[in-house]
């Protein structure tokens, strides 16, 4: 049998090139290996996200923009979390069995309380119980799908340790193996995505290039990426170039040796490199474009799409809860 | 339409008589004025019952005894907070609008804090995540039930206090009335019912009367009920006696003012005291107890007694629930 992994996704914001070589196609990698699970974490983007509008709008794109990136519901688990109630449950069982200690020593926690230490404000001023308890609800979303291993980057091995105490501690406490202990599966660090700026591509530096963006707006975006004042006739160093950094993750080789080619041999505008790259963008994202902009526009099969991932993880989740509360004592 | 009163019952210990005149009568009187609900808050056992049978036992015994002290399932709510998963489902909402500082001000918590800092412990040692997230799953117990007050004693209005706190935090942030803003009603402190040993009746000094001890072991209890060292002869002052402030409970005017007038007269041992004590408090215990036999001995019906209570109460936490997944965008 296979084993299983789970991958969360935060809808807080609309997609961009960055989250889908960063995030979206390392995941769904995982198929390949593993039996994959893949859940949006609505209610975690809630602890941020208090606009009503804004999260329905976020977790909509993030559902559509997975599936039009190629997640197939037919071959893996897709769901929302908040069609899983077994998650809230099984997380007020783990708040009974985690020590308060292990909460303030979370980076996120700690970060906050810092920030606010460096202003002179009070540890815990605007930190709100969702952002505190929010590594209990994450090894709630882990623990109760039987999660073998979680994907991760370097900086997130801290919230799989701390699914594994709280379930050694269950464990421990039942004296049964209760819940399955899962390993970070540590990924391999991406290569850094330049945005419009040069500067990493990010949500948070305003500098993105947005996942399906109307074919206009995409050549509008790529034609504002900053670039250096050489002249056309300078010949130019495609290693040291955002453009071609973001022209060699959508180009075949032999495009990008001949793109290269045009940057050393001179004559070259920006604009003509600009144009090359948003051509070969283009063309990746175009069928994707078409069948987000297609899921968008069908809500009520999106939504049919994420109810049948439900119900295929609730048959899963009930299972686990069961045996939760048999072992506690809760069961009758 | 009558307003809504909301009654928990942690099940953490066998009940006894300072539980049945304490807790069990006056909440049972609200249902005269009230649309009254009661709930077994099993969850908020699990913080400190960490037995699987011994909980199991404290569910089964305070379901059946609440039953057998007259709580009328077809007239009220009677459920079990884990029956209910809308429950964990708002707590987890509401943890994103509490804030982290207003925990930090629970009364339970900071005097858990408080005795380490005198053992010279970590401030944090042995505190467990429900202990401390106690006050946002208990206010969305309140909440998810649009109750208008919850009786409590005074130590405890803090925690209506923190639910109103979180009401109004979400209301204000929706710009709606989502959630009913609950109020404490205050409850008139009973008169402190003298446990054996002459202190208050309390399972933590291990000086109770199981409320339905078998009628030999009743008798016993009562005889050992601590007293003073006068003789048979010397006349007895009722009025600073534990014996004749337990037989107030149970006796009528009458059988008080004669054995008033035995106490005064001289002439009557403690023994004497004890077996008057026994007869009143078994005349009004032994229909109870045998109510509350029946009951045990029959798991299926009590099941099926708290199943139907959990379906009315699902009926209206899951319209709760629905109104506020709508309104944060939860709902697509």
């Amino acid at each position: 049998m296979r084993k299983i992994s789970l991958t969360g996704i935060k809808p807080t914001g609309s997609l961009h090139i960055g989250n889908y070589f960063g995030a979206i196609k390392p995941a769904l990698e995982l198929a390949k290996d593993y039996d994959a699970r893949y859940f949006i974490a609505d209610y975690h983007a809630l602890n941020s996200v208090k606009d009503s509008k804004e999260l329905a709008t976020y977790i909509r794109e993030v559902a559509a923009g997975w599936l039009a990136a190629g997640l197939d519901p037919e071959k893996v688990v897709f769901y929302r979390q908040s069609s899983v109630p077994e998650t809230f449950e099984l997380s007020t069982i783990l708040m009974a069995f985690t020590a308060k200690g292990l909460m303030n020593r979370a980076h996120a926690y700690k970060a906050a309380v810092q920030a606010n230490n460096e202003k002179g404000e009070d540890p815990d001023a605007g930190i709100n119980m969702g952002l505190y308890t929010y590594p209990v609800l994450m090894a709630a979303d882990i623990l109760l799908f039987d999660t073998d291993v979680v994907p991760v980057g370097k900086d997130q091995v801290q919230h799989v340790e701390m699914a594994q105490d709280i379930a050694q501690a269950i464990n421990f406490n039942y004296k049964k193996d209760l819940l399955v202990i899962p390993q970070a599966l540590i990924q391999e660090s991406v290569a850094v995505i330049p945005g419009l700026d040069g500067r990493k591509m990010s949500k948070s530096y305003n500098n993105t290039i947005p996942l399906f963006a109307p074919e206009k707006q995409l050549r509008k975006l790529i034609m504002r990426i900053v670039t250096n004042s050489q002249t056309v006739e300078e010949p130019k160093n495609p290693d040291t170039c955002q453009i071609f950094a973001l022209y060699k993750l959508f180009a075949t080789k032999e495009e990008q040796d001949a793109l290269a080619q045009r940057y050393r041999a001179g004559g070259m505008g920006w604009g003509e490199a600009k144009e090359a790259l948003f051509q070969v963008v283009n063309r990746e994202l175009a069928p994707m474009r078409e069948r987000f902009e297609a899921l968008i526009a069908d809500p009520a099969g999106l939504n049919k799409t994420l109810q049948e991932g439900a119900e295929k993880a609730r048959a899963i989740a009930s299972k686990t809860i069961a045996r939760l509360r048999k072992a506690i004592g809760i069961d009758l």
